[in-house]
């Protein structure tokens, strides 16, 4: 029996599926380790990290390592080119080493582009991802098996649509109203009673304080919601204007990709999307509207995407 | 003769001025000295750094300390009144261990206070003050003497129609004509030849450099502007937008003074409204529209401020 390995490796945590080579299907539980970036971590240090979860995996399913066929993982810092070609080196040699079959070779791939893989139905050619999270940024898969992108600037020059945009909105439609620039909300209240704060003025502290992560600051994307869902006018206004800022991806897709169409699926992840009725069904009424695609719950994970990318790379293989 | 001492403190930078006590008019040429914001340098290492340099300004002038009646201050970092007063404290005892009268009292104000103050003309008994400079805000003053306030919240809650709004628009802009999330723009060859960047994707790596400072990124306005005046549809939309955001400071301060109508004089300073005429004339005609005052150059300097605030508290001293 032959196998295959998918990794999907982020900056604070990396998940191991297996599957058989011939149909992708992940067998028992992925497994999870430490952060696998290749910017943080180093690339030798990602190759040690991998090889030794790898025996761990193994040793889980008791598996021989003869019987590995493939391994494909995407990692968040390996998006370029020739990061993904270090880390390619950096891996297959570390495996040799290990004992590997010496033509098992280690496919690099973005986290982008797993999330894509993984997301698009497998029947499916082509397809879209739209991720909102603390950020946001979206991708298109290719007739060809290539991929466009759009988004993922980071919060100063973009992620419009994003948890950490609509709880900053949600913050700046707060700072607006308690100068009288802007309508009254009851978003104020919200926000200053989920902070703890007593007036508007403390928001400059908690904004400004250097440790303040990004993604602490999205949570409040979910007081936004609320609110618009009470009928907040300001709030549902925020949340209609991410909605559009979403599908603004989606055409952006469609215009540098040139073969989508109004039937094109268009699937989406993270938390904006999981969590915020009202925004995602604003997303898909716009998607309709502007015929942008039909919108598609994401067939799998990362993980599952980078088991496909294996799979695919064996039959590949075997059909030459 | 009485005179009287104006002091414009700065975190980097303190402007000191003399004047006699019964008309203001700086005599010679101001006098600069190190930053004095007591957030910054601490409250006894400002009083002290005060008292040195006026030590300097009255040997220029060759006046005697027992000839100062007053001395008024308007420091960054002293806009909170319990601030107001450890600063006062600290001033007036190191002011009486150094020879100076026991009645001379240190009037502390805010940065803001005294920019207000310096900028509408001495003969109006109120008016307004909106500032554009790598930040934003704006301040009213009020025929009581008190003053309203609004914006001044920072990049991330606020600073619209500021220099950096401007220039993070205009970037935004560039990224979103990259991803053909947006229409094409001239700012795009700009920034980037302005940079020395070859492709947008560098911006990243430029915007989110820890040192990277706010007002270099504000700098970058300039060529919003310049696209705007030479046609740039996209830029002249940025322009648009950010004299309407100045414009409802002004309104801002309408609705919470009460007490202003269409002539009331609107002052403006800063390094936007002084070399973006485009925007200076969007602003003026937004103002006259929503007939929210008349726009008037500003008076004198903030130290020109604190100076009158210091003569007034000597008037207000010889009617008791």
């Amino acid at each position: 029996m032959e196998y295959i390995i998918g990794m999907d490796g982020g900056g604070t945590k990396t998940t191991y599926a297996i599957s058989c080579a011939d149909q992708v299907s992940i067998l028992g539980e992925p497994l999870e380790g430490a952060g696998t970036n290749p910017q943080i971590v180093g690339f030798q240090q990602m190759a040690e990290r991998i090889t030794l979860k790898l025996e761990e995996l193994l040793q889980i399913h008791q598996i021989e390592k003869h019987q590995i066929t493939a391994i494909c993982g995407g990692f968040a810092g390996a998006g370029r080119s020739d990061d993904a070609e270090k880390a390619r080196q950096a891996l297959e040699s570390k495996l040799l080493a290990n004992g590997y079959h010496k033509y098992v070779s280690a496919l690099i791939r973005s986290d982008l582009q797993i999330a894509l893989k993984g997301a698009i139905p497998p029947e499916r050619e082509q397809g879209m991802l739209i991720i909102s999270g603390t950020g946001s940024n979206a991708a298109g898969l290719l007739r060809n098996g290539t991929m466009v992108k759009s988004g993922g600037w980071g919060h100063l020059l973009g992620d419009e649509g994003s948890g950490y945009a609509i709880a900053a909105a949600g913050l700046k439609a707060v700072v607006k109203a308690y100068d009288k620039r802007g309508p009254e909300t009851t978003l104020s209240q919200l926000m200053l009673q989920t902070l703890g704060f007593e007036k508007e003025t403390q928001l400059v502290t908690y904004m400004y304080q250097e440790q303040r992560d990004k993604s602490e600051i999205a949570t409040l994307a979910r007081l936004v919601s609320e609110a618009a869902e009470n009928g907040d006018e300001v709030a549902a206004a925020i949340i209609r204007d991410a909605a559009r800022d979403l599908a603004d991806h989606v055409k952006s897709l469609h215009l540098q990709a040139g073969e989508y169409d109004a039937q094109t699926i268009v699937t989406t992840t993270g938390s904006v999307f999981k969590h915020m009725t009202q925004l995602r069904t604003a997303f898909i009424k716009e998607l309709d509207e502007r015929q942008l695609g039909i919108w598609t719950q994401a067939h799998g994970t990362p993980v599952e995407g980078a088991l496909i990318e294996a799979a695919e790379s064996v039959s590949l293989e075997k059909r030459r």
